[in-house]
């Protein structure tokens, strides 16, 4: 018997309106559609995507041991997500060998920073693959922020917003465009960065990019904390043509 | 009278499929869509999303006086480009003005080096703007390739191969994942930043990203030339998860 294919298909960031031709292709055509949810959330990726999963496709939810519930450095942390790739992937595995394709839905785009990826790794050399990229959440947020990011010959830099305070300074001061993800309770950290490297006054902090309670704030005026998926943006040098 | 809105359209890298539902439902719904193309070419962004114009849309298509038939820093390119924008400002606003929306096209993802910037910086202040994202080339080319590229607290670099050898190789050593742009006759300069940080191993050049005729070669067999539009990957470090 033939296998199935994993494909993993990016969402984009927010707005349904955002999938792409062939997300909606994929969606309309597959028996299993895969994803992951926040605990006692129904899973961001899911929503986006709803609308174009028919009702006959078999869902699979998989909900994250943890995210945000405790901090990355516990010792529970590691294992606990280890262990739930692997049993997600057994899951995955168990319709991929009995022949059926599966789409894994991942928000943004996949290979970038998203879960997908662990499934990725443990199942690609046993199943044919393929990725459906998405929209990054940083271009769904200088898109609606109407902030042209990188001209010409700019750097962009993306930073994680978990990194040391004075390394974050270090490379803002180094780069032309900046984003930085993962805000959140780093938020505090983040300000001092910018102020450091003499940006905030180019600074937007972005909530919720691309829906339609969506935030777009100066950092000069940004308060002191901020969802985890919120992103700042730092648009490069404008081009003078 | 009420004037017509500019829409920035991204069209994604070249896959008609990876243009999103709402650029297919703008370029549906506006009684003009403009784009850029190369001498003598058709356009690439109008290539990708012509199947979506309807034959009653005005199109207009603009042709660059140089892309790259002369060196960027002959003294001609400048006010070349600067003229050539100024002209289709005014060619848009006139459509504005009388009340039309126009949807200016724009491969990739538009504000990501993309030449609309430059008309919507001519043109935002004066009229109703709205940027559509576009999967932007490093998307559709790192998931083509199957390269996952980052994971977890990765910084990703964007550079341009235009740049100073010594300083990419600087670059290169500073981050995790990194993505070079506008490869073209830059790529024995890129062979060389990447050979003296250490990375060749790790990278994939990719021509012609997401198209039925792309090719992507591991650098280290990769040839002597390229076109400028290709891209060269180094994926980050892989998560151990």
């Amino acid at each position: 018997m033939m296998t199935g294919t994993l494909h993993i298909v990016g969402t984009g960031p927010g707005d349904p309106e955002l999938l792409t031709l062939r997300a909606v292709r994929l969606l309309g055509s597959v028996p299993v559609v895969a994803y992951f949810a926040k605990r006692g959330r129904l899973g961001h990726a899911h929503r986006i995507a709803a609308g174009h999963i028919p009702a006959t496709a078999e869902k699979l939810r998989f909900e994250y041991p943890y995210t945000t519930e405790i901090p990355v450095d516990d010792p529970r942390y590691e294992p606990a997500l280890t262990g739930f790739y692997t049993d997600v992937a057994a899951m995955l595995a168990a319709r991929l060998s009995a022949g059926q394709d599966v789409a894994l839905l991942c928000e943004g785009d996949p290979f970038f920073y998203g879960s997908a990826m662990y499934l990725f790794d443990r199942l690609a050399a046993r199943f044919p693959s393929a990725v459906t990229p998405g929209i990054t959440a940083m271009s769904g947020c200088w898109s609606q922020a109407l902030q042209p990011m990188t001209h010409g010959d700019d750097v962009l830099t993306v930073l994680p917003g978990t990194m040391d305070g004075a390394e974050m300074t270090r490379r803002l001061r180094d780069t032309d465009a900046a984003v930085i993800m993962k805000v959140g309770s780093n938020l505090p950290k983040i300000r001092t960065a910018l102020d450091e490297a003499g940006l905030t006054a180019r600074a937007t902090l972005v909530e919720r990019g691309t829906m339609s309670d969506a935030s777009m704030v100066p950092m000069a005026e940004a308060g002191e904390a901020a969802p985890y998926f919120s992103l700042v943006l730092v648009p490069g040098r404008q081009g003078a043509r």
